[in-house]
């Protein structure tokens, strides 16, 4: 009988840290997306309204990726109430050779989130300005800390402003995370006064209107928006996509269509609907420029992709075999 | 931290054989969907053509159950060639309350073995006379033993006629099947005589043209066809369909209508695209009639739903727990 591994998200959590090879193993997964090597078929969906549940399931198969992840994931907004967490499931990987089951990964959304951070790094260290060293971060939940962490990763960062709409959990979030990188971050009283001196800004916001207006933004800086990833979501003022000076660069050109800022600044007629933008894995390769300018405005737009899925969870298996973790499950 | 329940096929196997209590539970997922208490969204398909892979995932919420089950099932055809099965794969369960996960159930596509012969068993019960004695089986397959055995939960089978394409296969089906279930098994040298004398008829074969031919089929019978679970998938003359003393009855119209035995009597132009047929939920709910003459032939042309995934998955817990079987899993 063949063996499986089982890893919990304790597991999950001490093999897979946010860190360097992780983030070169998504960057790896958004060159495959520009090369056309996906195959990433459309999300299945169960929505259990009476519960205020909705459960997505996601899967890719990357050409040459040896395994192929099939991700769960179960978002039930009345367990707050309850004690419990919204959000839960688990990463199942695959043989693409045989299809036999390889491992579960019980991580309850860990590996989601450090995929999305990395993806974040990737997204920096293509397009943000070498020398840059300040960062704002709009958010204070588990992504606003790790998309930070992930900017130290890609940049010498060495300060950085936080602002969220709760001034008590922005402040918390600031103290943390200057205790956590070792680096002064400083709660910020306006989302102008935060982007004002920033080189890089990253939004992690589940906002349902802009919360970054085009004036905020000045030459030169980098922009990450990774809290839009659904029809309704959009961070940023639509008007910044129509800038002469800006760059819009997408994970996925068909998925940012739908879920992304892109989809809003269609919706308002600023941008055409057909337009053709550069994808991250694009630049990556070298198949389209990315900042040409030291002075224009990039704006990477998250929405989060299946072939990120498969990557970090192919990366996690091979982390968690060579530590001997994960109990190995005799089926 | 939460416990959840890890069960191998073994494990499985034994705390769910086919038994009356399988059919019990797979009858009610028919009746929750025929009263549109079941959700049931689009099947997920990724497939891998350079492994001649397909991975399906399958879920269903029914109100009422306290947990909703998915399937990922891959099945990869050029793995009899290294010595592998074709189809493996999981079944995996989820509090319909709060989304957190109850068991992974490596069944290896153990548990839709049974629920697909329970639908056979649930189908003969609702439409064969009560006088079925004499059983014939198409194909010899797993399906077709496990076909065969279902029907004795629901009829008092006495003896029956087993045919399949290659001879030798269906007669070491046939003295297999006669020492499992103690009746007299035959291989019978035709599908025309393996027809003739029985009462119910199941197809169990993967045939993309038809085997069983209207003019084999005679006053009374009852056939349940359940090969056809795609679109280029038949096994019953469609001419059959349009018998006047025919009573055709679906698992689920909608899936029936693309993949089943009705695509094709629609595509050839013998049954309307849009004619309305009883599901077998309704029958057994009494909201449509079943049989309702003794000379009437009935024919169940079943698919497969997911809402027969979320009852047996759940059934099987519940077997599971109560034999305090299933590695119990600190997650």
């Amino acid at each position: 009988m063949p063996t499986i591994r089982i890893a919990t998200e304790a597991e999950l959590r001490a093999a897979v840290p946010l860190d360097r090879a992780a983030v070169a193993c998504v960057a790896d997964a958004f060159r495959a997306l520009a090369e056309g090597r996906v195959r990433m078929p459309p999300i299945l969906r169960l929505d259990i309204p009476e519960a205020r549940g909705e459960v997505d399931v996601k899967t890719a198969h990357i050409a040459g990726v040896l395994s192929f992840a099939i991700k769960i994931s179960p978002g039930f907004f009345d367990n707050p109430a309850l004690g419990l967490p919204s959000v839960n499931g688990l990463m199942t990987l695959f043989s693409a050779e045989t299809g036999l089951l390889e491992a579960v990964l019980l991580d309850n959304g860990y590996l989601t989130d450090i995929r999305t951070a990395a993806a974040g790094a990737v997204a920096a260290d293509a397009l943000a300005r070498p020398d840059a060293t300040r960062a704002a971060i709009i958010g204070a939940g588990a992504q606003a800390a790790l998309q930070l962490e992930a900017l130290t990763l890609v940049r010498p960062i060495a300060a950085a402003t936080l602002w969220a709409r709760d001034p008590a959990k922005a402040a918390a979030a600031a103290r943390a995370l200057s205790d956590r990188l070792a680096i002064p971050v400083a709660a910020a009283p306006s989302v102008e006064s935060a982007v004002a001196g920033a080189d890089i800004v990253v939004t992690t916001t589940p906002a349902e209107a802009p919360i970054v207006k085009s004036a905020h933004l000045r030459p030169g800086q980098h922009v990450t928006a990774m809290g839009s990833d659904a029809e309704h979501k959009t961070e940023i003022d639509p008007q910044a996509l129509a800038r002469a000076d800006l760059l819009y660069v997408a994970d996925s050109l068909a998925q940012t269509r739908r879920l992304g800022e892109l989809n809003h600044a269609v919706a308002a007629g600023l941008v055409g609907a057909d337009a053709a933008f550069p994808e991250l894995g694009a630049v990556l390769t070298g198949a389209a420029p990315g900042r040409t300018d030291p002075a224009q405005i990039t704006l990477c737009d998250l929405t989060g992709t299946g072939a990120q899925d498969t990557a970090i969870a192919t990366f996690a298996l091979r982390r968690l075999a060579a530590a001997g973790a994960g109990a190995p499950f005799e089926t």
